[in-house]
């Protein structure tokens, strides 16, 4: 049978009535594939939810595709959004597909046409302002505010909505909540979607128990640790380099309610964890994805857990978004050779020996 | 109920006994996407078969896990390929997947190392030889006849029984076989496996028809269309710029027993159709995967078609594999205005009067 969809699988727990449409790029319905290795090496039984096999490669799409849907219903024929990463990806490809205008509002400054590309490619108009990230922002506000535009940055509640599908899908696959959901956390309003869901699946009787949320944010974007907004955050993670994230409150809600933490970990974490998952699982996601797994390492070490709990670390987005990340990432280049068997058997047999 | 992966889902029809492992990344299970306009548009009833959303980003991952699963299952503890593109990368995501090494053979001239990326943070140990394609890949035959080191080249037979699976999948999504089967043909591997795909499971009564296969070579690339090998083959579609396709003769069966063709389509009419299916239908993938829709808009020009026949379109990669094709199909980076609504909303009405 073919899959249709999110909103046609959750079409009960979402906002839809008749006239909303049953858009789709066949989000979600995402692989939880389980890390043998690093459940054995951590004593744990750790799951991840790879977010990156979604179509923009990336966790935005379940929201997007409730939003973009929600805009159609309600007669919009553009959207809009301040954005140089995922968020315009998703936006771009879900407003091809029903036919509005995308309009994509960037800061001049650093513009890597590279991130921009794949919006682009999409169709997506891209305007670039001579101000920061957050006049960007405060741009998109005041014009969707007084045009008939549709605002489909995170401030969209309908955002929330699409994503919190991520933990029904987390549950019906696992056949029960997991005891840990693990999230990297940046602009804040993933791990307050998961909680969420989550919460509505428990009422709503499909899940028994509640997992505690553990959330991760970047040492040099640590906002909620810290409990103040960070001026220049810094990471690698570009993802979760966020200094003052929009759902700050109810990710510390969700933290509490469930008897999580918020933590943080650092870039060396993220990186290990980064090269790890790939190495020693197959499992290629985005810097900022690893802070999940990276966190879950810390607390281990910290002796939070105390072994065979079940984690579901969720990697937000797929590691082909960021090559230069990888390439920076590997110690260095191929070996050189002569063109000869006994050349190149010599070649494999000293790589053998160093493991 | 968790997704296992394809070879617990299509175990029965695959070279598996109680020794071969359950090796997974959750590959295949890709969506099956209408192209909702351009069916509209070509009077057709289209369909994307996404292969771009496998673990590694292409089709090659079917192939490799049933690949290396025999490997393991025959003791091996190294696999090795001679490759710069995506069956490296499946590669290399299997072998770390189930802790094998993972030997990449190359050729010393023109390493991008961007194209090996992901390889190399996989886990494979990359040695370049001073020779090209064919003298690598001819130094892993060898070393991989005397040695015990698995070949895993598409000459292992075994890929061809795990990419047969997604004619399989297709058949299911659909609830039948389609009325043609558009397909990209570089080395000619999948168009072999695909329709060994459909032929078994109509044997076995789980489709009631076969479809016509549609192969489409890139025009200077076109080996088989021309009935001869192409000393330097050339195309933007890099997946499959092949001269000399290993699988020949397989693949002008499929054409003939299916009553199909193999047909080619030049660099610019796939360019086209790569900008079309990612602008009108929001889906984003490789240059090659585009040959095939570019293949069904030369087959409706030249009357093929009578109107209405369900057609399924192999999209074989992720176009985030290739950023750089994207970026340069882009005609132009953004506008830079000033940072004030009226500017923005300008520029937005320029943009949306230019359609």
């Amino acid at each position: 049978m073919r899959y249709m969809g999110l909103l046609q699988t959750y079409k009960q727990y979402l906002p839809i009535n008749e006239n909303t449409p049953m858009l789709t790029l066949h989000e979600g319905n995402t692989p939880l594939v389980r890390a043998e290795n690093l459940s054995a090496e951590l004593d744990l039984d750790i799951y991840f939810k790879y977010e990156g096999l979604n179509p923009t490669g990336s966790f935005k799409d379940r929201g997007m595709v409730m939003a973009v849907a929600k805009a159609i219903e309600e007669g919009s024929k553009t959207i809009m959004c301040a954005s140089t990463g995922n968020t315009s990806a998703a936006a771009a490809a879900y407003a091809a597909r029903a036919g509005l205008n995308c309009i994509v509002l960037i800061p001049n400054n650093n513009i890597a046409l590279g991130k921009l590309a794949q919006s682009i490619i999409y169709g997506a108009k891209v305007i670039a302002i001579d101000g920061n990230f957050d006049r960007a922002l405060e741009i998109v506000r005041e014009i969707t505010a007084k045009h008939p535009i549709t605002l489909v940055n995170s401030v969209n509640p309908y955002r929330i909505e699409g994503q919190k599908t991520a933990a029904f899908e987390v549950s019906d696959q696992l056949g029960k909540a997991p005891d840990y959901l693990a999230i990297p956390v940046g602009n804040a309003g993933n791990i307050t979607a998961y909680w969420k869901g989550f919460k509505e699946y428990h009422v709503m009787g499909k899940i028994s128990s509640l997992p505690k949320m553990i959330g991760f944010e970047a040492e040099g974007a640590m906002a909620i640790v810290k409990g103040e907004p960070i001026l220049n955050p810094e990471t690698i993670a570009t993802a979760i380099r966020i200094g003052n994230p929009a759902s700050w409150d109810t990710a510390v809600a969700a933290a509490k309610e469930s008897q999580g933490q918020i933590n943080y970990v650092n870039d060396e974490e993220i990186l290990h964890a980064y090269r790890t998952i790939a190495s020693r699982e197959g499992v290629f996601a985005e810097p900022a994805s690893a802070a999940s797994i990276a966190g879950v390492m810390k607390l281990k070490r910290e002796g939070v857990f105390h072994g065979g709990e079940t984690v579901v670390c969720v990697l937000t987005g797929n590691g082909l978004k960021d090559p230069n990340n990888a390439i920076n990432a590997v110690t260095a280049g191929p070996i050189v050779v002569q063109d000869s068997e006994a050349a190149v058997m010599e070649a494999i047999r000293k790589l053998e020996g160093e493991g």
